[in-house]
Formats: structure tokens, sequence, C-alpha cells
């Protein structure tokens, strides 16, 4: 196969409200790497903050960057070393790329790398284009009977896996998850799928919540703006206080809840993101052995996500609402900036495949 | 109530091959005890094994024993103390009770207590009987819904979620898990509700692995005699080799094939139990840090089990293939031993109550 | 031997400031307990707090309460039923005993039993006394070499043991120590008898920090009030940022310190207790993925505790300032409200012994 | 620097017996390598096995191959995108570099890669050499007081980390160490610093028992041929059964020794490696839930064992009993097979350096 560098067209965005499809270069694939051709790339919140905001805390977008991190696609040249795949192999994309030598990435917890390059992350441009060259050892491979909607998806329900494995969820867990979000729905579905046995959802929305019901919560209930009420209805629906709570809001009275109304003993884990600085309720939770788990993004899931999804234990098909071809981006953006949708898919590929 | 001693019935062994159903004392509550009318009780492969041979390893029969410890009842009586139970509250009753005072009972792995008292193992009397006084804190209260059969059999299904614990089954796991006679099928389902991606179960009998399929196991595999063979196989099948491996069968040659099959890094549980010595190849586990871990009854299981019956993850229905009045008891014990049942159950109560 | 009533002497508090060491009964040992004539105990800071507040939190006193827990004494009856000790032994004296029929006794966290009685808790009486009547499997017997002031000292010593176990001290850990009282101290002996590589200790007080110094803390460092520079100067001593931070002051900076201060991926423990609510870098904390457990007493840490003193890997008698007999016992606790004293130790036999 | 290519000389095992010193090339480093100039390697048991067997296990000498791999050296060149060193530093040098892409890679395991690359492992050449290059993130800066020979003395004792780490040794813990050859006393060496209460060494030559007194361990037994009588004796010695059992001489009477000998509930770690296949009393250990776990190399334990040194925890100088220069190699792999030797060192610089 040869690529004229000039066939590529990626989704860019040039500073805040200023997002252009436009034409850009591709690299060839140099060892250990792969040249794909994009499919399936959802859209994050992340994406549409980039957009709106561009910036997420220390992540500033200072110069044009391309966007998209949950994504699949096809493998059309494979560089040189490269055992795992070969040409044609439809695959889902791990974003992030770390430097493979530092201590984090040596005892397994690469996610915390420094020098992890993840893409449309500042400023590493993201994979919403027709073309993306990526490291071959994080390209999972599909089944067949798996679209690549599905692949891409293999990316937030991976935020879901690594929080649930953090939480130390399994047979016999009462899991609290504080909002209903994407990222409170795919934690939602990580748990069940590790055997939780009653999960209590809670948002400030009755439409999430009744979203989350259909989709497999156990309960739901209205937050309360008092964390302590909250708490103590969680405790009254469940018969007994969660072992786990999973939050997922960055809300602090939704903090707070998780702090009151998690069992001794038990785990919280913080998944949302809130204000830098929050007040919170740690004497109670310290003398009660709570533990506090942060997660940042996710190392060792895709190969569990897939399988989760390939086994059909997680059908995340209900949670895709929205599909748009890559002409069509600021569409989507637009679409999953509304609040309207739960996942909106691009199709990059020039044809429409599964 | 008042229950005059000589109500009670029991199924006595009084020597090998000597079962009688006879009248039997039964004790009043003390403290933190509960006084049970008997519903059903599980006939397990160790009654059978005093029946027929007096004794399991070290344990003897020396002296006549009720057989029985896989059962649920009814609270009639409650003694002092008693806080979580109440008269007339249907309940599975765990059926050891530890000193509550070494090491092992305060850091919580109460199975491996010197001193614990535990149903049907010699010199302890078991639960086949009308009637029975057990520790409150070792009964566990049956949802409506749960049955009284359902109930009894939570003791061997603490013995498989208490094995999958040990062997950490989770999302992603691929398990091979050989023998599938009861506790093979008991490990399966625990496995599977605990989202064990794959399971494949190897026996000697094509019968046993056909009923495995039915009830859920992923593949089944006939066990060749040559263990290096068989692992050969299961990695043919899996298209890896698994992570977990779960010896249920006691046999060496089966022993051998989870040292050889299993990956590196990975774990094997042994819960079957054959000859005091075998020949192993335990440099090739070693090498490749296979940690090999046993399992020793169950300790904290039976809350988890309970939820899997109760929440519907678990079906133990299909396993329950013959059932048997009290009276009839050496009729079910037959039965037991023909290898003909999966699980047969015995109903100790004076009316069938689900 | 028998024990007439009214031979035993208590210090009782009988309201805020008002302490008496006055008559006072002492209960024959029941099944599994043992009767002690006390020898040494120390001075918590509890003690003092109840003595001169009334009430820790939700732990009000409101009937006469002896006070003490940390304690030795010699056997000199044993109930019925005890086998681990005899008359004449010398033991060091676990003050807590959990209900051992909880999910948290069984599953070995019996520090979160909801009922445990733990000396000089309210409404518990504790063990400056005489004389004193305790469940014989707490406590331990102690070498002959070990004398009964060390032996109290297991009772602070269990306390820096669980921190660290909590905070997984091990070779080559570099712990950030905030706080150089005497829960500081403890932390600080354990987290090197495990081998860390590196300790510094914060606090806010030269003078203890240079005692600090002497009894073993690798660096002493002035904490700032503000909270990142304080983190920074400790990254700057250490030429890294610690992985472990055990928090022992209560103060809100101090928490903010070991939330900034600890390294990606490392673990903050917390056993100071302060404000109920404080203002945290969470955010911070958590999408560095570090993990914030508190602490509340200990459980299964006195044989670790009394094996480190008994081998001389720890040697506590430089924290042993001061010594007062138990007919001194209002000026032993002034001294240890004056904050010149390390630890305080009350004799309360009638001869001395060692 | 320039190196011209024909300056080296390297310890080449031609086939067995037949080992030369002669010119061999050393390669430029490449992107992330550093060139060094060698200092000091330790002559390992696997080294003398090589040059008079030819092979162990698997692993067969097919072509001329330089032997040594505990090493340390001085970096006289940095490649490409090296950040963490810089020439003329003092480095020990982790032997085994991995993919860096598979599985065990990325969850922290690299030492069960499958594509390793590791030092005096055919087919890959060894560094008993004037110059290699090596992986600058496998290197680890020595502080100035640390001398070559301690430096690379981190390899054996990594071993010993790994295996004190894989059985959790830490306070209070009572650990048997079967074999008191080399890594026996590494592993002693370890266990003590991590905090072992006490370690009782046995092994079937009272010589080496005599010297392992002399280092620290707190008792020594000759082992009796009758693995349970040993274990018998262990216990008496103790006073209790050791809760870890380490083994570290290969012999099958050792190995059943740490299984009948480990307390209930305990871990026993394999180092040593015997015949392929044992008789092992795997029912005794399996029915009181004994941990089995396996040892390869190590990973992740160079830092941690490097801190043992520089802080002084561990003294490695009294191991290290004979010392050669690079052209007197044949001499000192005759002076470690002779048996009379703990550790032979080589000096592989020109001039003497610390």
């Amino acid at each position: 196969m040869s690529l004229a560098l000039d066939e590529n067209i990626a989704l860019v965005l040039h500073k805040v409200d200023d997002l252009r499809l436009e034409p850009f270069p591709v690299t060839e694939p140099k060892d250990g790497e792969v040249l794909l051709e994009m499919q399936s790339v959802g859209i994050c919140g992340s994406d549409v903050h980039y957009w709106k905001r561009g910036a997420i805390g220390d992540f500033i977008v200072r110069a044009p960057m391309v966007l998209g991190h949950e994504s699949s696609g096809k493998i059309i040249k494979v560089g040189p070393n490269v055992k795992n795949l070969k040409e044609g192999d439809r695959v889902t994309i791990e974003p992030g790329v770390p430097c493979r030598r530092c201590d984090f990435c040596k005892t397994g917890r690469y996610n915390l790398c420094p020098d992890v390059v993840f893409l449309a992350t500042p400023p590493v441009h993201g994979s919403i284009a027709r073309y993306h060259t990526h490291a071959a050892d994080f390209c999972f491979k599909l089944p067949d009977h798996v679209t690549y909607e599905e692949g891409a998806f293999c990316e937030p329900l991976s935020v879901g896996v690594h929080a649930c494995r953090r939480a130390g969820v399994t047979i016999g867990s009462k899991v609290l998850i504080t909002g209903a979000g994407p990222i409170g729905l795919v934690s939602m579905l990580a748990a069940k799928a590790m055997g939780a046995d009653t999960i209590i959802m809670t948002d400030i929305s009755q439409a999430r919540l009744d979203f989350a019901k259909t989709v497999g919560a156990t309960y739901t209930l209205l937050a309360d703006n008092d964390a302590q009420k909250t708490a103590q209805k969680v405790t009254e629906t469940l018969g007994c206080m969660p072992n786990i709570s999973i939050e997922c809001s960055g809300a602090e009275s939704s903090i707070q809840t998780t702090f009151y109304g998690t069992v001794s003993g038990g785990v919280v884990v913080l998944v949302g993101l809130g204000r830098p600085l929050a007040s919170l309720p740690i004497v109670n939770a310290a003398v009660r052995e709570i533990d506090i788990r942060g997660v940042f993004r996710y190392a060792n899931c895709y190969p569990a996500a897939l399988s989760l999804i390939a086994s059909g234990r997680i059908d995340v098909k209900p949670l895709i609402t929205h599909r748009y071809d890559i002409n069509e981006s600021v569409k989507a953006f637009e679409m999953a900036e509304s609040g309207q949708a739960i996942k909106v898919m691009i199709k990059c590929g020039k044809e429409v495949q599964n």
C-alpha cells in the first residue's frame, strides 16, 4: 500500500470554538507502529471541553490540535518489528502510549507515566482523521462480530473497568455511584460485570437516572443538596451502607456523600473532577478506615473491556445514541455539547463498515 | 415454644455402613445461639465417605455421629443476646463455628481455626435432624423468595466462592477447572458470577462434561492421561493458556495439568484432595512464578453465596437432581453414592416448605 | 488466691478536672478471662483530653470512669477455659475486646467492630488500678527481659505499626511523617523497623523535631504555614517526593502537605484527627492516584509490636521520660498535660517490678 | 570520547571447560543506551554451571558467549535520549532488559517477559569485559560512598529482595530458609532488612551454617534427611512454626520440609531449582492453605537493593571473599567452582577504583 500524505483529513481545533476539518499530514509507521485507516471515534466530554474552553486544568491548547481519542480502525500498513498484528486487522486503539522506561511504566502503572503521549491531550494530536499512526502494542484486535463502534467504546469502558478494579468490586459488593453521566454509566456496567450484588446511582437529573435504570442500575435516587441526607437515603434504599462508592460527578456534595455514606472499612473511588479544593468530612472517613482512591485514566484495561463486549457480558450499544460522518464533525460536536446524547460516534472511513 | 427433648430424630452413623434414623437429644439454645427446625440438608461427598469408609484422612468416626452439614432451617427459639435473628426467620446455616480467639479467627481466616466445631466432622454431630441448635451469627436470613433448598446449597457454593476468591477470578479471567463433579460445578458457577471471560472444564467422564456445558461451562475437554497433552489441548481450545486453574479432582495428572497449563504469573488453586504425596513438575511452575494456593472449606463466603442465589446471578436448581424425606434418608444416601445424582436433598421438616 | 473486692483502688474521672484515686470494685474472671495485678500504665493524650474536656468527638464521659488503657500486669487468677496463660505470667494488655461476631470481627478488622469494649472509652472503665479483669486472648505474655513499661508501650507502638501496615511501608520506602508528637514518633520507629529507606518528619516545634532526630528520624523540617511550600521543601530534602506520608498532627495544612507532597501512585495515611471538615486539594491527589487511608486504633498488631521490642529492633525506653506511683496519679496527669513529657508511666503495683 | 572497537576484551565461553579472555567487539550506544567501562563483575553459580556443563535446563550454550551478569561500571558515553545518566556516572547494571511491549512488561512483571535480553543467558553475551553497552534505564547511579563491588552485589541481593517480597516478609515474620548458599544468605539479609522477627536457616553443611550465623541468621539447624523430622526441629527451635519459608536449595527433601513445616495460612517461596519432577506432600500444604510461590529472577528490585546497601542496612562486604583481575578470570572461576568462596569478584577496569 502506498499512501499519499495529502490524502488525510483531520478535525483540527485551532482555538476555542474554532474546529475545522482539513488536510493533515500522516506519518509513516516506524519501528513497532502501524498505520490505521480510522473507522469510529467517539466524542468525549474532554473533547468538547477543549473545543469550548481551550483547556482542562494545566492542559492548555496552545497550538492547533486534532481532537478525538476513543477510536477504532483498520490496519493498512505495519512498521518494522510488529508481530501481533497484520494488514487488514480490525482494532481498537488505546490512546495513551507511555515512555516504557520510568518507574511507573516498569511497575505496571503506566497511566501515571509523566511522559505518556495521549491522543487529543495538548500538545498531542488526536484521532478524528482518515488515517492515524499508532504503537502496535496499544492496538487490540477486534473479533469479527465486534463492531468498530463497540471497539471505540472500549475507551470509556476502560475508565469504568479501571475505577471498579481500583474499588475492588466483586460478588457481594453493594455499590453507590454518584453521577449518572457517561462515566457513571460505564462504571455501573463494569461493576455489574464484576459481579456486584446491588448498584445504586444518584444524580441531580431524573432523566439521567431513568436512563441508568434502563441499562442496569438496581436503584436510582435523586441527590439531595444535603450530603448527609443523601447518604442516609442510600442506606435506607439498600437496607445497609454500600461498601464501595464510585464518585463520577465531581460535585463537592457528592464526594461528601461518599465519605459519609460508605460503610466502615469500605472504599471510595474518585473519578469525577471538580474544583481543586473541596471541603470534606475527612475525619469521618478516616476514623472509619475508608480507603479513598483516585483514578487517572486506566492501565491494562483494554483487554478486559474488549472481552466484556465481545462475550456479550456488557452491551454498550444502547449508550451509542448518535452517529455522524466525519464530514459532519462539527454537527456531531454540537450534539455532544447539547446534553441530549449519551455517546456520539463519528464515522471516519470512506465506506461504512461494521 | 417448648420443645420436648424426645421429639427429635436424627440420622446417626453408628459405624461403617450402619446408618440409622433414631431419636436424638437436642440442646437448648445458649448465649448467642438459636434452636432451628431443620428444613433442607444436602448430602455431601464427605457424608457418603464417612458412611462407607468411616474416615477422611485423620478425621475418624470413633463414636456414633449425626451426618449432614449443608443445611437450612427455621428458627423456633432464640437464646440470650441474639440480635440479628428472631423466631420464624428462615435461614441458611454455616456449619463451622470457630473458637473466635485464636490468631486465625482474629485475622479473618477462621476456616483455619484448629478448634473449629464443624458439623458432621468427627466428633461433631451434623444436622440431618428435625431440630438443631447453632450459633446465631453463623445463620443467615433467607429472603422470602429463596427456598430452603437454595439456602442449603449456599454451603457447596461457598466452597466455589472461596476457591474463586483465592484464585482472584475477575473480568478477563480465562479459567481452567479440572474435574466436573459438584465442586467443579460450583467453582464454575462462582467464576462466571465473578466475571470470568471463559471457563474450560476437564474430566474423565463425558457425561459430567456434557452436564457442565448445560449449566455454563464455555468449553469442555475429555482429560488425557498425559498431563502435558491435556494442557496443550486446553491452550489450543482457548487460543491461549488460562491464567487461573482450579483443580477439583484430586488426581495427580490433573494437578500436573494445572502446573504445566497455567500461564506464567498465573494462579493454581487446589480444591480436590488426592494421595498425600504427588509427583509434581514444581520447577516448571516455580520458574514461571505460578502461585499455588490451597483451599480449606471457606471463610466469610456465605453472605456472597447467598446474594448470588438471591439475585438470580446463580441458579443452583438444575444441580439439585434428587429429593427425599428424612424418613427415606438411607435411600437418599444410596442415590448419592450411586454417582447418578449431582446433589441429593433431604427434607427434614414435618411439612414441606419452600 | 482470694481477692477481697475492697482491696482495689482506681483512678476515677468523675467529671472534667475531677480525677480521684479511690476504692473501686473488681470483677472475678469469667470464662476466658484473667484477673491481673496491674503494673505499668502509660498516659495517653486521650486520657488527658477526657480529664480536661470530658469528651472526644461523640465519646462523652457521662458517668465516673476509670482512665488508662496502655497497660501491663501480672496474672493472679485465670478464669475457666483459659489455655494460653497461667498465674504468674507477665503480660501486656490489648485494651479493646471486640464482639467476635460481627462482619468486622470475622474478617479480621475487629478494630472497626461497633460493639468493641475499649478501656477508658466512655462508658468503659480503664486500667489505672491495682487490679483489672481482661479477656485472656487479649493479653500477651512478656518475655522475661521485657519490662512492664515496655509492655505497656506496646499500645502506642501498635498504633504506629497499624499505620505503617496500612501504608505498606517496606524497604525502599521514602516516608514523610507530619507531626512529631508521640504518635509521629511511634510511626517513625515502626517505619524504620519495617525497613523504610528514609524518614522525614515535620512539626511546628523545633524541640520536638530535635528529639525526633535523636531517636531515629533521617531528616526533620520545620513546617511552613503554606502546605505547598512545605511539600516542596520535603522534596528538596529527600531529592524526590516521598511515596508514603503518615499524617499525625490533625492540622489541615499538614493533611494538605501530604496530598500535595506524596508521589503519584503513593499512599497517605491519616492518623491525626482535626476538625470534622477540612479544605483539601482532593483533585490533585485523585488524578495522581494517591491512596488515602484512615486509621482507627489497630488490629492484630500487638504480637508484632511486642516482638519488635523484645528483639531490640525498637528501643522505646528513650520515649519514657517520666514515672509516677499510682498514688501520685494526678501529678502524673499534670506532667502529661504540660507538654514537657513524651510518655508518662504510672506504676500501679504495690512493689516495684520490671 | 572515542572508543576503538578493538580495545575491548571479554571472557568468552567457547564450549564446556573452554573459557578464554579475548578481543571482543563493543557496540556504540543506541537510543536510550549507554556505553560503560566495566568495573566489578561477580561470578554467579549459573556462570560456573555454563562453563562446566554448557547448559541450564533449556538454556544451552550453542555459540561462544561472554559470561557474567552481576556487574557495575562507569559510564563513558551516553546514546541519544538518555536523561537519567551522564558521562562519568558510576552505576550498577540490572542485567535483564525486557521487550517493554508484552502483557508481562505492561503489568510490572517484566521478569516473566519471554523476550527479555538477559546477560550471559544463551545466546546473549554477558558483561565480564572491559566495555559493555546497556539500556540506560537499567543502570542505577551509585552514591559516591557505595563501591563498585557493592554495586555488582545488587544483582544477587535483588534475588533475595524479590524472594522476600513474594513471601511478604515484614515485622513479626518467623522465617525458615532452607539452604545457606549465596541465595539463602541474600534472602536472609533481605528478610532481616524487611523486619523479620526471627530467621532460621538449614543446610547439610555445618560450615555454611556457621558462616550464616556470623552474618545474621538467628538460628541454624543441620538438615535431617527426613523432611518431617527437620520440620519438627524447626518448630522446636522457634517455639512455633515459621509463617514464611524460603527454599533456596532445590533439594526435594527441603521442599518437603517447607510444605510440612510452614504454619497454616503461611507462604512458601521456591527459589532453589532441583529436578523437574518432585514428590511433594501437596495435600498437607493445600488443606492448610499454604501459598506456594515461585521466583524467577526479579523485577523492580534494584532500587531497593541499592538503597539497602547505601543506607548501611545491609552489609554485603563479608560475603565478598575473593577478588581477581579480569586477566586472572579463569583462576577466579576455579575458585568460584571450588566451593571455598562465597562471592568471587572480577575487577574489569584498567585501574582499581572503588
